[in-house]
């Protein structure tokens, strides 16, 4: 089923759980897995290789890796996130194809994130992408963070950004997430940011990655997808809060994402139901765990339902 | 203060407390539209003169009305709910010079809610209108309930709305609300509407009525407002749940709203800071209320502090 439409790619498995104190077992986000796939996502980030002391979450990330990747059906497009060199080595080795490098836009927040300046968090990317002379078939994608502010620094100038594009540009990078780390950007904003990124690299595909903090995720998402952006993020359940803003809003439901566009008449692929069975298996085996998820609490409009009717069955047959 | 920009009409007083079940003290009521009026809202709807069977909550509509039109500043338009004539006479005894009468562009729906076909709706709403002979200065708003879809019907074709707007324009009617009463609709159907409507009846003053049940509150918003209808409805603490969906989010916030379009550089005149302090005031009253406002949740991104200083105190200079 070619999708014409618009692509969710699912970060629960990431940026939902990297928020969570409690270690989620390596068989839960297995089924995880297999649940987001049997849902018709194209697009998943399943882990993070990142270090277990700074994050525990992901100290099974290999696990998940070799687990996953034999599963995953021809067509679904999946990554893992890798904040460094020794991330990536890790990833390549565990059999991951798809590395999303991330790093910030803000020179303070790169420092506080990664410790790294920006400069050297770009010379730290070359070396990354070195290691395609091993692993030709290698991708890596380069996720920006804080592009629409900054909790340290404030605005940060499109500008700026298109630097960055640039510099990413020249290094090979035709793959590129623009992100709202903290849910501070609006329509405007990411409209303009869009435009420019899309038309002055038009051979670079961009993905954006909203969060919900403030109400804006679906106003940014058709934004986003208006100005020619095509590939969204979004993460079931909404899981994945902000560290700056305790009981807010985290990344925009992968749900409420599929809704919208499918009531708008954009296809996604995606059967909602399967995505809220995916939210329900969660909640059995984390109860109370603090979604936002609008279509989780007010369900599909009944006469809507032709729009959950992608069939998961369809992306098996 | 000229606003140039949106204009939020809050529906807190209204359509927020008709959902709640324990009566909301007088003096609370009073006190709340102190507050609302001091964050700077030119537009705020206070109550509903309905029958106090159906809606206890409103049963001192009129102590509120003669308590609130004295207070309320020039500039400042206020409005009471009206469901029909015996409404509308008691709102007009009371002094409340602009009217909202509400009726469904759903016929099941205007049945279920009102108890009167559609037809019958729009005979008691002559009969409204011809109490202007006795009030020559009422104002009497239409809005039209279930335009982006209704629980028994399911969508509405825009000719239909249409149809209803050609009817009231016909009786004199020069504002008029479209309301997207479940939660039901979503960016390119806000954008349909809203578009046919000021194209059609240019020197109709149409407003939205939004909730964000599905999460689309932002998204439809932006719409509404970009198709060329500005005057956007809100509640303070996005109270006012559905009916249809319990635990789901009720109207689109004020403080959302305002924060939004503040973000994008179009102006509200109206300072969020006084909001959030209308949403502790109340929640002080109601501990556990069920509010739903992710800026209430997130707060105001410090670098955009800005935006929450329209003044209060230059309302009242």
């Amino acid at each position: 089923m070619e999708n014409t439409g618009v692509v969710i790619r699912d970060v629960m498995m990431r940026d939902g759980l990297q928020n969570l104190k409690d270690f989620i077992a390596t068989e839960v986000k297995i089924e995880l897995f297999r649940m987001l796939v049997a849902s018709g996502l194209q697009r998943i980030e399943f882990t993070s290789f990142v270090s277990p002391k700074a994050v525990p979450q992901f100290a099974d990330a290999s696990q998940v890796a070799q687990a996953v990747l034999p599963i995953t059906p021809i067509g679904v497009e999946v990554s893992a996130l890798i904040p460094n060199l020794k991330g990536a080595q890790f990833a390549l080795d565990n059999g991951v194809r798809r590395l999303a490098f991330v790093m910030s836009v803000s020179e303070s927040h790169n420092i506080n994130n990664v410790r790294r300046s920006t400069a050297e968090s770009i010379d730290e990317l070359k070396r990354i992408l070195a290691l395609k002379e091993k692993h030709p078939d290698m991708i890596v994608d380069v996720g920006m963070a804080t592009v629409f502010g900054c909790p340290f620094e404030g605005k940060i100038s499109p500008k700026v950004v298109l630097q960055f594009v640039q510099q990413f540009y020249e290094l090979g990078i035709r793959s590129m997430a623009v992100a709202d780390t903290v849910g501070f950007g609006n329509p405007k904003e990411i409209r303009e940011v869009s435009r420019l990124c899309v038309s002055e690299f038009p051979d670079v595909v961009f993905s954006v990655h909203l969060h919900n903090t403030r109400g804006l995720g679906s106003a940014n998402a058709v934004a986003a997808f208006e100005s020619g952006v095509h590939i969204l993020d979004g993460a079931v359940g909404g899981l994945g809060g902000c560290p700056f803003a305790p009981g807010a809003r985290g990344n925009t439901a992968t749900e409420d994402l599929v809704f919208m566009f499918e009531a708008m008449g954009i296809t996604t692929g995606v059967n909602i139901d399967a995505l809220l069975e995916v939210a329900h298996y969660f909640q059995s085996v984390k109860p109370g765990i603090d979604f936002s998820s609008n279509i989780l609490e007010a369900g599909v409009p009944k006469y809507l339902g032709a729009i959950t009717q992608n069939s998961k069955e369809q992306k098996w047959g």
